[in-house]
């Protein structure tokens, strides 16, 4: 532990501000917490704190540290809280050198709606994507319309910067490290750059926006599941769009009808899932069987794995899941559902795979891509992640912070893991798969009439 | 490893016989498992297969050890999977010297059934529980009728043990260590014991007696649903009688409608649960809250904590739950659905007891005794875990193995635990309370129309 | 969702305050949290934040709900985050009206120091416990020196009632509900009580005191593991108390020479544990085995669970452990040591035990009240749960919220249902026992040369 | 429940035959199991069992189906078992009529030892891997090199089907599904099969081979660790090649310098990892975090998951870590050992990779294929899989069943689903990977003096 000496530390500080629900968003603890926890003091120079519940409020810090490395660690850090240096510069950028890697110091994304300070003029990037880097790209679209930033961010306390952004010819974008390509302007460093971490929704306060986060096995779920119905509710009738991701317990704990059904009846707009699960729901359809088990009877057949591995040969037979509809030999089911109802969907390859179905992409960054892709020209905003722990993080780490993720696995720990986005929009539910979709389905019928 | 010594070592050789399904129910599989994982050795002097699934098998064997202790603990460890000496001998019998505690060497029972040779006569514990000892009583019942051996026995390979057992004026009977009294007469040693484990059924096979006991949550449960709904559907038609064992998370998984309707339509005859249960069912009654979550919206209410100690507080002031169930204070859920159908229950203390109820037995002693007084006077055969693993720890201890047991628990190590009693008749179910549950009602319901 | 209307709503108000690190502490935000979750809304009328992280803060709010029954709730719940009513009254005291029941209102304590003001004047309860009554008592002891309160408090912005309390009569006690004898004293509703909730400790920050309390099987845990011996030395030093509470997985997993050890060098003050424990302990010493398991070789013996009844019934044979151990039959292991080194224990019964020992308290409501003697006569300070849920759980019911308590478990459930006591005091560990152990043992060895 | 009808049911019969260690491998029991569970019936023919434990046994018997639909079912699943035919044909081969798949009605293969049936000769595929199809190919070696049957094979009694094989010019290879090319030769359908399922080691019994094959965290595992170390040995000695796959946690647990000691040390001949572990291990050796979290303080830093983004960037800057390795830029770890050792090591790419590192190999089917190809170049007998669930099934389904795997995680579902691979060959540890790591590397330097 630290002892007073009687010499005397150089210190160094930097003043910061923060604005928004920083009381009850956690904003300002998490930020003085940060501080604490990096070996740094504050100082509250000034807070105001909105008197009713819908007003922002605001605080300046005054943050020392022993180093400039340590301030400068303890600034990075909290503004990924939304705290940002009051006397803000502009962005630095530099130029990639090589293809598929950034410059050193490149500036690593949140999954936070953030702006960047370019000649002075903020700019937002519009697909918040974590553990990417921003790149900046001149008069990129016809008429080169750069975002503008959202004027609600103006009613935030964020001093002389926040000014609405002149017609400019920048557009700031997020840029996977494998996507460099060489020339491409890099935001490098953390001066320039505010984060706007998304807030607790105050208006519609309810299973999102607790400040735990996971719905253990023990609680009542049927809430839950009734907010859920609420937002697919609220999606299928065009406030929003749908993504599922799903793993194979869908199929083998005998709940393909279920989420079959949400497809038919229009409560997904995208899938995304991985060879086990369309295989085992096709396996399914051809033979009554899940991994050879038997969904009637619950027993396990004589052929075992092995209707699994004819599944896939005999669409990889036919070239497609799509000619397996088409030529009328795929008849049932969730991948059924999809091509017939146009349901888009990536299936992203693994190192487990068996065949693979020919429809699975096998190189795993053209599968983030094409996730990623479908994540924004669908403009998802809700995704119900269920019974897979490799896809669900997965897409988490694609989604941006405001898209409302549920959780949904028996394993705490899968749960856990991903309901921990250290956001308000994402919550995990322990529970067995089957019963939550039966659930959810009947909630939505009734609802319904 | 050890390695082959010139010098010959001396060898300790005894000869058993073992009957039944001996291949398909394991049994032999098991004894020679355990010889070789005792370090001792076998030859198999003789074997006959039954030839056709209904045939009893028999073998004979020979087993080789390098010390009498080595051969007395294989000959002690196999005898629990119905190995028995050739040589049968009288069992021994030394009278207690004290209350409370056995003599040194005295036989600790299984669950499976047990017969006990005295005077050349085959004697059998009918109210077999493992973790307990032996003792051989006088002519205890008027008329002195010692249980007559099953006949079925008889069709056995055991030798010419096996005959019909003369009217004696013995029994033995299964005691706990803590009832024991000075004088009593307690099997020592393991001569003239023979155990015969429960077998599989193959008349009816079902989700009984497969080799793998317990079911992951990965499988589709309907099919065992449906088994489990068969064999209480039987016990309410009069051929079985079912024990419950439940914990608090049936009530705040908000279950205690499916359970309490079980109740009330005949489908319990008896239940065992502590404190936590009881306390949870009646808060929902008084307050509509479980642990102060509402049992509505899934939120906490105000009052936390609270409402389970009021709720507590309040039966103690009127003495018991049947008091309050008569005086109107208490008029639904599972508590008051077993005053009203005198379904007998029993609510085991626990130090993590608050309050406790006034109905609660707070020595634990005490709550064995009654819970086994209970499963004996209500002849229960089948039994339904949920949610509990102390509980269902205690209660497993209880039961002969001949009572069908499931458990039923979100979280796979409870499960395991529990269905891992080396019989086939009990099947662990990783699942979420609440579906299961209700699943279990439709199920029930469907059949009954 | 509730429409806004135009019929106008009846609103009521009141007035709270709130002092200490009410940011950092998460105080402030969980009033806020509170408030809303129960449907009210709140205006902060005045807040002043300590411009350092030493200074302590102050806020003062406006909290409003639509009936006076949703008002009351939600100042009952914020009075648990430590919100007191701005005009205190004294707090109201009735007459219990029958043994063992409190009457109807009494006042739910919290494990948080709490102070109930009588004739104008702070009291505080000594011994705080959650979920039990508190008791007004007069003159009790010789002088009737009530418990003055802590000076720090008056450092505390909570209005001029915290003025030093006069040479009074009266004491204010924790009372569980089954020691209520009629004509006690009870605290009854919510007036005059204050919370004051423990806060984290800034001047020695480290393990306690994150905001996220468990450690996940995933993180590293050497730090952890030092900073608990770091507090253990302390102890040692007699800087504080040790508890242990322990399962019987310490003798299982093959560490209890690192439990005894602990016990031989002065680290354990007190011991909590089952029947489990101190059986498994002393069949290792009598057979080498754990429940029939070699610690040796890891094997199953001939015998299996039959170890585990044969060291009861000796030790029952002999009357005690300590007569087991005076009498030079126990020579080694856990209890041995407490025994030697005169470590004051309770061993708690529970129903799934076999036996006894005769040590064991087989009443529930006696162990209770054995162990929570213990804690304050011994003043423990510190607590370390190791692999035991049950009594992990009782035992963090009976401790104040100023006790450190770690606990240890390889299953992640029963780690988050004991971390998350909402102090900052408590941490819980995924890891497995025996290098979890052995780790500790190091660590407190190299430190000590 | 199927009732005794007077009509008389058709049945169809036909006999296997079983040999090898039937009883206490459990082939026998299985076989009944199978049949039953699929509803046929059997006769026992005749049983001859091996009188002294080295001596092999056989059984013939007649199995009955009602449909020859159903008797094929069971023949194809007791196959498995290693059931065959007594009446032995050739293989059926079919001409895959496209690339990429296989002809309907394809031999599914398991990991088992297997033989196919060509002009009377039985061949034995030498790379046995579950879930694949067979190929037969013509005199492809140079001199046609058929491998022999295993003359041990000779010893069973599998009939005049044994013997010898002469020089054959036919070669049967385990072939994927996606290697597939039109033209090859596919075994179709299960006539001239066998399976010589893996066997129980009777010679040197130990941890592998015992019923139960998870040993949960509640059991002593020093022994376990003690024979596993002894493996090791036997294969650092020239018996053997060890292959370790490992997941992340081996580092951010603070495991990775035991790791490193093992490659330095000459104990890993291939590890097969994904990005995540290298990525972790780099930025240990350039940052002392893993993820953002300090390996020396368990503290989070500054900078959170962005050191593992610059890991990666820096080493996609260098082209790769052998370039990093040469350059001198990384100097310690588990990769740096991989390189300066010339370790072959697999990077197997996944969807939520970040980066990648430029050693990763994106595509999941080229994953697959150089894990295969180094399985088998390496000649690996022993498999040591930490703390990887998603590489561990991947390799898992990768391995004969021959190689003996010891599958480490803190989570027994994980250990579960991969001790569960229905060999004697496999065992699962549930326990913590830096203590488990910590004591082999303290097992193996112990016997090494």
């Amino acid at each position: 532990m630290p002892n007073t000496s009687a010499i005397p530390v150089a210190s160094f500080t930097d003043e910061v501000e923060l604005a928004g629900h920083i009381i009850d968003s956690l904003l300002l603890p998490k930020v003085l917490d940060a501080i604490m926890s990096q070996g740094g003091r504050f100082e509250i120079l000034n807070i105001s704190v909105g008197q009713r519940r819908q007003d922002p409020s605001a605080a300046r810090l005054l943050v020392t540290a022993d180093s400039t490395e340590q301030l400068d660690k303890i600034i990075r850090d909290i503004g990924r809280h939304g705290a940002v240096r009051v006397d803000a510069q502009d962005a630095q950028l530099v130029s990639a050198d090589l293809d598929g890697a950034f410059p050193e110091g490149f500036f690593c994304s949140t999954n936070h709606e953030t702006q960047v300070r370019i000649d002075g003029t903020w700019h937002r990037d519009e697909r918040p994507e974590m553990d990417c880097g921003l790149v900046v790209r001149n008069d990129r679209r016809a008429g080169g319309v750069s975002p503008p930033v959202d004027p609600n961010i103006d009613t935030r306390t964020l001093g002389s910067t926040g000014r609405p952004t002149p017609p400019a010819r920048r557009t700031v974008e997020t840029l996977p490290m494998c996507d460099v390509r060489k020339g491409d302007l890099i935001v490098v460093g953390h001066h320039g750059i505010r984060v706007l971490p998304q807030e607790r929704d105050r208006d519609r306060p309810g299973v999102f926006g607790f400040m735990q986060s996971t719905v253990s096995s023990e609680k009542p779920k049927n809430f839950t599941v009734r907010e859920i119905a609420a937002e697919m509710r609220r999606a299928r009738e065009g406030r929003g769009r749908i993504l599922i991701v799903a793993g194979p317990a869908v199929v083998h704990t005998g709940s393909r009808e279920h989420l079959s059904g949400l497809i038919r009846e229009g409560y997904v707009h995208v899938l995304f899932a991985g060879n086990a699960l369309a295989t085992h729901d096709i396996e399914q359809s051809f033979f009554g069987t899940s991994l050879g088990i038997s969904m009637e009877s619950g027993g396990g057949t004589a052929e075992g794995h092995e209707h699994h591995l004819r599944s896939i040969n005999r669409i990889r037979r036919l070239g497609s899941i799509r000619n397996a509809v088409e030529q009328g030999v795929l008849t049932s089911g969730i991948m059924f559902e999809c091509v017939q109802h146009d349901v888009p969907f990536v299936l992203a390859g693994s190192i487990r795979d068996d065949g693979p179905l020919p429809d699975v992409i096998t190189d795993t960054l053209e599968s983030q891509a094409a996730m990623r892709e479908l994540i924004h020209s669908q403009g998802v905003t809700f995704c119900l992640m269920i019974a897979t722990t490799l896809h669900s993080i997965a897409v988490g780490n694609l989604l941006p912070a405001s898209v409302k993720t549920v959780c949904v696995d028996i394993n705490p720990a899968t749960v856990t893991k991903l309901a921990d986005r250290g956001t308000f929009q994402s919550i995990g539910l322990v529970t067995d798969v089957e019963p939550f979709l039966r659930v959810l389905v009947d909630e939505l019928k009734t609802k319904e009439r």
